[in-house]
């Protein structure tokens, strides 16, 4: 395929490293000409400017934080090719793309703690979790699939899921878990006694919280309605579990915890061959399962539970 | 020294071994014969009973879990040597340790997901915060510098405290995480989708989760008070980071959880001699320092702030 890739950050840039090496003629473009030239000293051609990195391409995808899509959009009028996303929530993005001919909204549940360039890796995508989000009379299904073929090639597993269904999802298993990160990291506030005596427990339960500020601040922001009501289920177990320390009924509650924590991730499960419907795949999503790959002759092959 | 220790699983069996290799002689006991079995058949003294195993030692060192401390004092009412413990809430063992002549307080800042005889190690003190607990007008200095020059020489940094502070510290960096984890990991009931999209931060942010739910309840319970004030406060916290992602307001808050969290664990510092006061040692502990070593003329040598 002819892809466009704007934004040359991890993700960007390591798509356009694992794209590259997959076969695909890819194009990359960043609003920041450091990044710019970083990428082509890598050996890849870089455009400079949105228009001339899309021109006469398949497929664009934008891997630039939320708040500066609308300005990409706003450069991207005329294109008729298909456009995906990398952004951690897909509401407000869906709202945006409204704008475009041919939209899939996607999230690659990949990272590390570096960012930039210079931190991409060609490998970043493999086995992770990839969102591609699926609306019913909304999403163009062949359109869907093209993406879903793509990004398992790369060895991503391929989770098809609204964007409701996905902003809920992350506010709880990823957004909400950095602001508990950061609750527990500010009792060392004046409390340097606490931080000798901290060890795994505290070392593993803050490690997010050094995450860079704005990344958090974004990404909660960005999903504020869904992160706040997952804060107040979650608030609410606290206080159940505040009051079950008096009454020594905690055990059942930390139990069912353990289970929980012990039976993820998943096992892959049984691989199965799939009906490519709207509702097979949301099933699919909904019951925890992912596309792993699609054949040449269009044949979806479908993963866990 | 002529030493016993009363239980043998990791932490107890891990200084039967640590302890002996350091040229103490030392006699173990444990209440489940396979355990004894086990101690003795890696080539340690073992004894068949509490009072048969403690009969003409220096040192006592308890390293049964808290229910069973009772049971075990009843056996050593005759007792003149030196007593410490290793569980992890240390003013119920204050109240119950007015039973014995000599008492300081333990509790080492070791462990790890295994547990058992079979799991123990002679270096698992190495470079591990060990608390002994000093309370002005009750514990003996010259015990108290005894412990703490015994378990320097095994690696660890010996913190003063007194047990109230103890149990708060611990209630804050050990006791919730492992409820916030819990919380956290309960997310998964029914929404298989989640477990799909859980990445980095909720193995991370539930990893303890998974820890046995009675290890859990049994800290957590043994320090009621503790942890439903740190618990209370958290959940105040939480709930202003909840306001905030309305007000935009969150930045400030993040971003100091993460300078925190980056500036932990503190580096030792200047290693500088103390004066072995009560008050010097409970300041230094407050003030996030430890013990590094005792000479032998009993000079104390601190670090950390």
């Amino acid at each position: 395929m002819d892809i466009a890739i704007v934004g040359l950050g991890l993700i960007g840039g390591s798509l356009l490293r694992a794209l590259t090496a997959a076969g695909h003629h890819v194009t990359g473009y960043d609003a920041d000409p450091t990044t710019r030239d970083q990428a082509s000293a890598a050996g890849f051609p870089v455009a400079g400017s949105v228009p001339t990195a899309i021109s006469g391409t398949d497929l664009t995808i934008l891997a630039v934080p939320l708040p500066a899509l609308p300005g990409v959009l706003d450069e991207m009028t005329d294109y008729d090719g298909l456009v995906t996303d990398v952004t951690s929530v897909k509401r407000p993005v869906r709202d945006l793309a409204h704008r475009l001919r041919r939209f899939v909204g996607g999230h690659p549940m990949a990272g590390k703690e570096t960012s930039g360039f210079a931190a991409t890796e060609a490998t970043l995508f493999d086995g992770c979790a990839w969102v591609l989000t699926l609306e019913p009379h909304e999403t163009d299904l062949s359109d869907w699939l093209t993406l879903a073929r793509l990004f398992t090639t790369l060895g991503a597993r391929v989770v098809p899921t609204t964007a409701a269904e996905h902003d809920r999802a992350v506010a709880e298993v990823s957004h909400v878990p950095h602001l508990f990160a950061a609750a527990l990291a500010l009792q060392l506030e004046g409390n340097p006694l606490a931080g000798t005596l901290a060890a795994g427990s505290f070392r593993d339960g803050t490690r997010v919280a050094a995450t860079r500020a704005e990344l958090i601040v974004a990404m909660c922001g960005g999903n504020k309605a869904e992160v706040s009501n997952a804060l107040s289920r979650l608030i609410g177990d606290l206080e159940q579990m505040r009051r079950h320390l008096e009454s020594e009924d905690l055990t059942p509650t930390v139990r069912r915890a353990g289970d929980l924590r012990r039976a993820w991730p998943a096992k892959s499960g049984h691989i199965r061959e799939l009906t490519p419907t709207v509702d097979a795949l949301l099933d699919l999503g909904r019951n925890g399962g992912w596309v792993t790959a699609i054949s040449d002759n269009g044949e979806v092959e479908a993963a866990g539970n």
